[in-house]
């Protein structure tokens, strides 16, 4: 299988680039003396998941309790369940638990806390518990200062659960766009994180495991102190967004999806391609940042950016292709039909979701075919 | 299995809602006259597919030839891939067509047809081609009094391909949200097709077909004289969207997401739910319309519209439910941790696209299991 007989549209992952992206961030995370849990919804593919292990990946976050027992049935067993514990699903974080999967949960409320512990006890489990810790307003979790914190702590300890740690993800930091900006969310993260667990161990429960992470705070942080593991998804395919935000050149991003010229509209300027907002996804996180590109950004089939040109708009399966600023009248020549371009995304965690599976390209030319899941 | 006992994040499809829904619409054509082929790329869904043919629908319209193959694996002959055909996939299109699928496909250049011709003599198959006319500047297609038209009509004919007929959308009525408005951009979607095929006619040409078609211009079209048949995708499931178009009523939306209430933030005023863009897609559709959904508009888990909330903010598997206008500082004891909510979605079309499966309500409370596939 090479490159130029894949149908269109197609995602593909440029392997050097990802491997770089891989070895940066765990080389990155070593030198800062922390562990490194990848967050796996970006990519939900056992061969890049596999490729972040081997670098020296200790454990894996997952979104999904799917992703939980697909990783897990792939070999991985040390697994953080990132998003509050639903006492509804209680009962498939016990099943992996029995199986062997060394799962923890997480809680932010008393509600949450007295579910795990009735439905522990009723059961038997001793369950691994970390508490959400709010660090910057974005969503959820509980304010380091917050008197909830030890309620829900002492809820855990009290009810015979095993209080894991705390755990805290800066969102907030996808809206900067300078070093400073990210250096100095990149500290909150950390010191309100540190602060919590503080606060549990001072009133005399275990708090062993402070888990942050993002990937412009893990880029930017300057040291980690107290920190004692980071977490990261979007590092591993990286994506205009993130360039936005200042983490990345477009040459590194790893993630693109393949299409090919079908029409044009001359008078527009327009060139019309086979991969809409269903290949793309409808993610249009550019929009609100310093450089809009639309749908995504256009490189010729190389992988190579082409001139100034961008998806700039999409319906489901034809997106159309222009120049930034100015129409280029001359778009049928310079792209003509049967043209083949790749489009780098907006955001990686959302394109890859819309493919069934990756076409990894290798640096001699030949591609794999690598699955990835969807669903919950 | 009941609504009660599924996992959540899920799609739902409220059956009862779907069948009006494709009734009303297949009565309308029917009373205007018209032929329908409704555009499954909204479901890809075998069972809502087979209650649009069993009532009526003449052939179905498809966005993929996945699509094509699918269906016509499913027993559906009459099969037109409404995107302009790129070269490199006619060999697929051969292939259905050797089968026995009586596929049409779409050219709006000469660059297309002449591949047609080329690879179709070589083959010696007689593809049936309509022409793509652009009736409102929204996407592709040639303009009805271009030259252009004929030059693509007479390349097919004398290549000797069957020149099926012509083929429009007016993607522009999405656009409008006055019954004005959709009355008159109907009426143009009509009157440029029909124009177009008039000029073919004319020219000595067979153009046995006008086919045309949205939902919005679907259901606003007084007349549709000279049109053979009509092409409508969203309307089996609707959605808010639709609403702000003036096409639907919430409580005819069909398809919802159901989820569950993770957490809350108080002093925000913030419900947390399990349903994040994943679950609902990253559309965002009615940002720029005259009321802004957010992700979407909640519902009970009846799927009654409740108050006036929307997800005002999505992260890959969490919601923001939160009032529009002012905060409800209450919102921890309206929808406790537990809570499930359905959230009517802005585009039935990508946030069905998410989802491996709908599940779908029948009116006695009994649900069903509907896969739908993805991928190209």
């Amino acid at each position: 299988m090479k490159l130029q007989s894949l149908n269109t549209p197609a995602a593909l992952i440029d392997v050097e680039r990802m491997t770089r992206n891989i070895e940066r961030m765990q080389h990155r995370l070593n030198a800062l003396g922390v562990s490194f849990r990848p967050h796996v919804k970006t990519t939900k593919c056992d061969q890049v998941v596999q490729a972040q292990v081997d670098a020296g990946a200790r454990g894996i976050t997952v979104s999904t309790l799917k992703e939980a027992e697909q990783f897990f049935t792939s070999g991985v067993r040390d697994i953080v369940y990132a998003v509050g514990m639903a006492p509804v699903k209680l009962p498939q974080a016990l099943s992996l638990r029995r199986q062997g999967c060394a799962l923890k949960i997480v809680a932010d409320s008393i509600v949450c806390a007295q579910a795990i512990v009735t439905f522990g006890r009723e059961h038997q489990e001793k369950f691994e518990v970390w508490i959400e810790v709010d660090v910057d307003g974005h969503r959820s979790g509980i304010e380091p200062e917050d008197g909830l914190l030890l309620t829900v702590a002492s809820t855990l300890v009290e009810g015979g659960m095993q209080l894991g740690g705390v755990i805290a993800h800066a969102g907030s930091s996808y809206d900067y766009d300078t070093h400073e900006g990210l250096v100095r969310i990149a500290e909150q993260e950390r010191s309100r994180s540190v602060r919590a667990a503080q606060r549990i161990r001072e009133a005399g429960m275990p708090c062993d495991v402070v888990s942050i992470g993002s990937t412009p705070t893990a880029m930017a942080a300057t040291h980690l102190d107290g920190v004692t593991e980071v977490r990261a998804g979007v590092y591993v395919m990286l994506d205009l967004v993130m360039h936005n935000v200042g983490v990345n050149q477009t040459s590194e991003i790893a993630l693109s999806v393949l299409t090919t010229v079908i029409g044009h509209q001359r008078a527009k300027g327009w060139a019309i391609v086979d991969a809409g907002w269903m290949a793309m996804s409808r993610d249009r996180g550019t929009q609100r940042q310093k450089q809009d590109f639309g749908y995504g950004l256009v490189c010729a089939e190389d992988g190579e950016v082409v001139g100034d040109y961008v998806m700039s708009g999409a319906n489901q399966e034809h997106g159309i292709i222009s120049q930034k600023g100015t129409p280029d009248y001359d778009i049928e020549a310079r792209f003509p039909i049967g043209t083949r371009l790749r489009i780098l995304p907006n955001h990686a965690c959302a394109t890859g979701a819309q493919h069934p599976v990756y076409h990894a390209i290798a640096a001699d030319g030949s591609v794999e075919t690598w699955p990835r899941f969807y669903g919950w």
